[in-house]
């Protein structure tokens, strides 16, 4: 594409505008409009095709130390995503590569010859995985869940584990994952939908349906983990934690990824009144944060990549359309648990 | 002795009349007299010289699982004590030798031959430690601080290591072994004679007492922790867990040994609302009982009387006089921070 093409182009962009309190609302926004430019030497121009939505965003958008700097106030949110090289001036990328980074929720990415390394931009093999897959089990939540269930979980073949979220894009891995490494494996999810396809489609031992009443994890931990839990994989915190903590065995495993039921609290963050189930069962909980594995990425793909090709491993991607555009009125259905598998959003038709 | 000396004793008891609701009252207890007699062959007869009063021994009053069986209504209250063997039916034991093992509260302990390897009763060397060190640093307290310390907490060189309950047993065990590893050691105590003996006595790099008003840990571990806390050794809970949460670095270990603040709640136990810090941090917080490194105390022992023989650790008991008949009133001052150093209950002249 050459310059006069695409100095026609304009990047729409979403900033944000406002720390949110609770539940990111519309004033939290603002849309921006941009030219698109050639890369200057050793730069690169990216075509958005796709974006990650993921929990992790909320707390991105509060002020204050995190494992990573809060977006500040005018930035164009921060976002994973997946695009199409459009114009390159560095030896490594060229037209049409397929290419995977932190483009962030805009329709175009710049990025200068001195922020390719540090944006971890990289091209990506369709033939591994779908584009949308790249956002999933080969992206960001695949990592998080391998390194998780496999560096900090350490699952043992004949090990009870539960994952919360467990339809969800983290979840979806680590269940699956811990299937094939011999574990037993019981999902937490909302809604029979959700319960029955990680128990159909992916395989999982059983899953239990939080939504079906005030008991229902503590039942279903006991029907479907008679054993107690070695592991557990918590995506949301809350209630749901001090349930499977009043069921863990010795020496078991509690991998802290996430607490989504917590990052829209106006309230303090519930804390595990039953944190002394460590004590008792000389237990660990540990937090990961997929960064760390960086330099293991590659292993943990080919390895998934594998399990995606020879059918042990499926993986689900709830794509809405819309564009940039949309981002402010999808985020929430991370929260309400209104997406089923993967939230993904489209940019542009790839 | 001989069996008619023996028969003239009487073996006063204090045994569990019901479970507490908060802190235990004189209506939990009942006491008891019974016979002595000569031990079968096989077994042993100790007279119970002192015996060890434990915040865990709020724990074993309640009912439920935990790490170790409650202690039942009507049985005589369990706890750790030293004796000296009085009459002996077991090639193991010889009159006159001191021991140690779990008497319970009682002025003698009669341990049948299928019990003695059960009862953990063993010789004690006094050339190692005073009698008193062997209910403390060289005892029970002493091993939990080693191997949590060591095996969990897992101490480097110039790391920043925090302990609550600072003058007490664990406490002083854990800061003194952390120093001759060579961490930067910060205590944290009610009141100051406790922080004064803390930093002057034992060494300590600094010492903050949580009671000197609501900010005075977070200011002391900011003023006394810059580099923040690598590891915590956690024996009380509650909201000094929280503010230390809050300032632990990468890979931070919390060694959950105790949470002392919690043991006499009528509520429900307070849980780390900070929690989500090891997520950030990419931290761990792991339960220790000192039980599984049984098969390892020789080594700890050795190690420890080595640093009391060299002068490098010290410690201190809080012995209190009474007898069994002092029980009730002298296991409340764990709760209220009345012991200064190691709760001893002497039960008869050496």
């Amino acid at each position: 594409m050459n310059t006069t093409t695409l100095s026609s182009l304009k990047n729409h962009q979403v900033r944000l505008a406002a720390r949110p309190q609770g539940l990111p609302g519309p004033e939290c926004w603002q849309f921006t409009e941009e030219p698109v430019a050639e890369p200057a030497d050793g730069g690169v121009l990216v075509k958005v095709l796709a974006l990650s939505l993921d929990p992790a965003m909320r707390g991105w958008m509060n002020e204050g130390k995190s494992y990573i700097a809060p977006v500040g106030i005018g930035e164009v949110m921060r976002a994973g995503g997946v695009g199409v090289v459009l114009a390159s001036k560095h030896p490594g990328f060229a037209v049409g590569d397929h290419v995977a980074g932190g483009p962030g929720v805009q329709e175009y990415w710049a990025v200068a010859a001195d922020q390719v390394k540090r944006s971890g931009l990289a091209k990506i093999d369709l033939r591994l995985g779908k584009l949308s897959q790249w956002l999933n089990v080969l992206g960001m939540p695949g990592m998080t869940g391998y390194f998780g269930l496999m560096d900090v979980g350490q699952p043992k073949a004949g090990e009870t584990l539960v994952v919360s979220g467990a339809a969800g894009a983290v979840g979806q891995t680590v269940g699956q994952l811990a299937k094939i490494k011999g574990c037993r494996v019981v999902g937490i999810a909302g809604g029979p939908d959700k319960c029955d396809w990680v128990v159909r489609e992916l395989g999982f031992d059983a899953c239990i349906d939080y939504k079906a009443g005030p008991q229902s994890v503590r039942e279903g931990l006991k029907q479907h983990g008679p054993a107690g839990v070695d592991i557990y994989f918590d995506n949301v915190g809350g209630d749901i934690l001090d349930t499977v903590l009043a069921r863990i065995n010795r020496k078991a495993r509690i991998v802290i990824c996430g607490a989504i039921s917590q990052y829209n609290n106006t309230t303090p963050v519930q804390g595990p009144k039953n944190y002394l189930s460590l004590l008792v069962n000389r237990a660990r909980m540990e937090g990961i944060v997929v960064f760390d594995y960086a330099d293991r990425y590659a292993v943990a793909v080919a390895e998934l990549a594998g399990y995606l090709q020879d059918g042990r491993m499926k993986s689900r991607e709830d794509i809405v359309t819309g564009g940039v555009a949309a981002f402010p009125g999808t985020l929430p259905l991370l929260f309400n648990g209104g997406n089923f598998g993967k939230l993904v959003l489209q940019v542009a038709e790839a």
